[in-house]
């Protein structure tokens, strides 16, 4: 288990700020429950990044264009993998670790769990395996929080009009990464919530404002103490 | 230590080609020493593959742009050492293993040692994580023969013009990386031959192709018996 945002991390930094994480299928409302989230804190007043994996740095735009392109013809399932983890080394480098430092709340869409579900469960490389490469890549750096937004695969898949590589990976592929979220929350209930994506979008976004606003009353007090 | 390019492999295909690699810091001959022994094998009527890393792929051309790029800016040491396992993973995927598993020779300039020594040494992030990485990343091929070209670094950077990030990297970090492969020779003397790369280089490729004449002798014996 790493360091998460509130603790010295494993780089030697102290990591003041809360670092938030969405998971889950494409087309399940993700960006939306970013978007609620964004306006819940930063109406409160909070400093925040809001950011995505892969590609939300100059080197991880052309990692994505790598990966997802479908024109990028047969890619070794090892080399889409490791691509990915430098899309995460490079992400944790330049956004996450420097916003957290300087206090502010991160919220990633996707992460870590992402890439563990979907290299790891989804292309059957082994979750294990990935998860070291994965900690490795980001130097061990845990969520505070990672909310999954859980769905049928069926009911997902569907919302999405063109389907890049990585959606087009057929059923199984789709209920290997849903189970693997699923196991990943079970294991460590502290830093997961989970919600049911065909709940109401004003429901899931009070569930996770509610647990966010909870998690930084807990940093006041034990800074306060 | 993995299978080499002449036994089964860890994918469970039988590899029957002969695998070599050249090695060394930049500007000590290697592309000259490749090319000699190019011409040696295929007048001798071997079938061969010539190919290098990174880059001798559509994927490790893109990667090598963002590595090698001085423009691309401040790169995390990490995300370099994935982006460079992904071209390796995507070479042996794509070129090497296809080719040993048609019977030819491939030589190629440059391979996991360059990672280890280059990432792992030069980069101070460590050999052994580093080694375990490109192992991981390769399926764990490994060269029958690796042909070192050794020399004190300060006699071959200057023979390089334009120096790109990792050549403008600094004189330890080239100590490093040359210690790094002479340790990596060291270990496993009966898969390496460590040449001075100030001898004349007809001397240095007359000592290479006996060596690889012998290695395919050995070959000829062993599947006659």
């Amino acid at each position: 288990m790493g360091p998460t945002g509130s603790k010295i991390d494993s780089s030697g930094g102290c990591v003041t700020g809360l670092f938030i994480v969405f998971e889950g299928g494409d087309g399940v409302g993700k960006s939306t429950q970013v978007r609620f989230l964004a306006e819940h804190l930063t109406h409160a007043g909070h400093r925040l990044v809001v950011t995505h994996e892969p590609g939300d740095t100059p080197i991880g735009l052309k990692i994505r264009q790598v990966v997802l392109d479908p024109a990028t013809g047969d890619v070794d399932s090892r080399a889409e993998a490791l691509l990915i983890a430098a899309d995460k080394a490079q992400h944790v480098f330049e956004v996450i670790r420097p916003a957290l430092a300087a206090g502010q709340i991160v919220i990633s869409d996707r992460y870590v769990d992402s890439m563990v579900a979907y290299q790891g469960a989804g292309r059957e490389l082994g979750a294990e395996e990935i998860r070291g490469l994965a900690e490795w890549a980001t130097g061990g750096l845990v969520p505070d929080l990672t909310v999954i937004l859980d769905v049928e695969p069926d009911r997902a898949v569907n919302r999405i009009r063109e389907k890049d590589r990585v959606e087009g990976a057929g059923d199984a592929f789709h209920e290997r990464v849903r189970k693997e979220f699923l196991d990943l929350a079970d294991a460590a209930p502290e830093r997961y919530l989970v919600l049911y994506a065909r709940d109401t979008r004003e429901a899931n976004a009070a569930a996770i404002a509610a647990r966010v606003d909870a998690l930084l009353a807990e940093r006041a007090d034990s800074s306060a103490s």
